[in-house]
């Protein structure tokens, strides 16, 4: 069904488009008008594609998010324990340049989910899958003796899941202190008190 | 000088009326004309004080982050060590209804500090001042023997910063699950790991 593979792909490079002017932007600053430009589509032609630049955005949203899904699943795969956790957390750090972009989307995201029940369900959906995700790898590691087997996993799942939304703000507030090197110690840090041995 | 004590204290009932409607309806959506609607001005009246509403927005801020320091001054008054750093840390997390109200205007915040240095240098005076009390706080508690000496405290106190900027996020966007008893549990959880003894 070459057709709507086509018509697939093409949403994607929309969303693609809309992603680097946003980051670049800003949200309010992004006009229909230069994401059609963006994407190489004449002025008018994303209506078969998008109702409008709200659903764009949110489409774009949802791509960051899955886009940091698949980069988890990539590298925690086959791994488990400590070595996953690591791996989950980092992926969801704005650790490179890729990632301090995704950041400056999802600061104005939050802002508008503030008012927009829909972004805030999206934000929801992708925080209780992340706290989980941590909170499995907690458990394998207190399964394998590398953690305290009195460690509230969920409690620790969670502190890891806020600290790496602060992280989100810190990075574009506060870029030349929060440092790739400086996240990464700070995660190693936290999770060094939770060791059965120290 | 009584007129300029009256200076003062109508900036302040402009400040306060800001922060009321920013809260309410969002920054973009509060107009200069309601404001002073809401502070109890006449419409235009409100120049001799602010020049425009990025300036009043802008004190409004310094309000909220300067009540916070208050707070924190007040409620660790003659405390020190991990008593004081509770009382400290929960200050800012948004623990009452004034708190998360705050949190609804500190995401609209960040989000215009992205392309505002000011905005930015604000965030960054108040974060490094909160950071180190944190710090200062931590390692009292090292010299009382509470917390474990090898602890690296400008890691423990940044660690527990990130993670209440993370809760202004996380109160507007998942109300229910970041209840005040949950993040007064989690903080708990991170400074019990912090011990000498377990």
């Amino acid at each position: 069904m070459p057709k709507i593979v086509d018509h697939d792909a093409r949403r994607r490079e929309i969303v693609r488009a809309t992603w680097r002017l946003v980051a670049r932007k800003g949200i309010r600053a992004t006009t229909m008008r230069e994401i059609a430009r963006e994407a190489g589509f004449a002025n008018g032609a994303l209506s078969p594609y998008f109702a409008n630049k709200d659903a764009i955005v949110m489409a774009a949203f949802t791509h960051v998010f899955e886009t940091a899904d698949g980069r988890i699943e990539v590298s925690t795969r086959d791994r488990r324990g400590l070595d996953a956790l690591r791996r989950a957390i980092f992926e969801v750090l704005p650790l490179d340049e890729e990632r301090r972009l995704e950041a400056r989307i999802v600061v104005p995201f939050w802002e508008e989910a503030l008012t927009d029940g829909a972004k805030r369900d999206l934000h929801a959906t992708t925080g209780s899958a992340w706290r989980s995700r941590f909170a499995t790898h907690l458990r394998e590691a207190v399964v394998d003796g590398d953690l305290d087997a009195t460690l509230d996993v969920n409690a620790a799942a969670d502190v890891l899941f806020v600290f790496a939304m602060g992280t989100q703000t810190q990075v574009v507030l506060e870029p030349e202190r929060y440092s790739a090197e400086r996240l990464e110690a700070l995660v190693d840090a936290f999770v060094d008190r939770l060791r059965t041995e120290r």
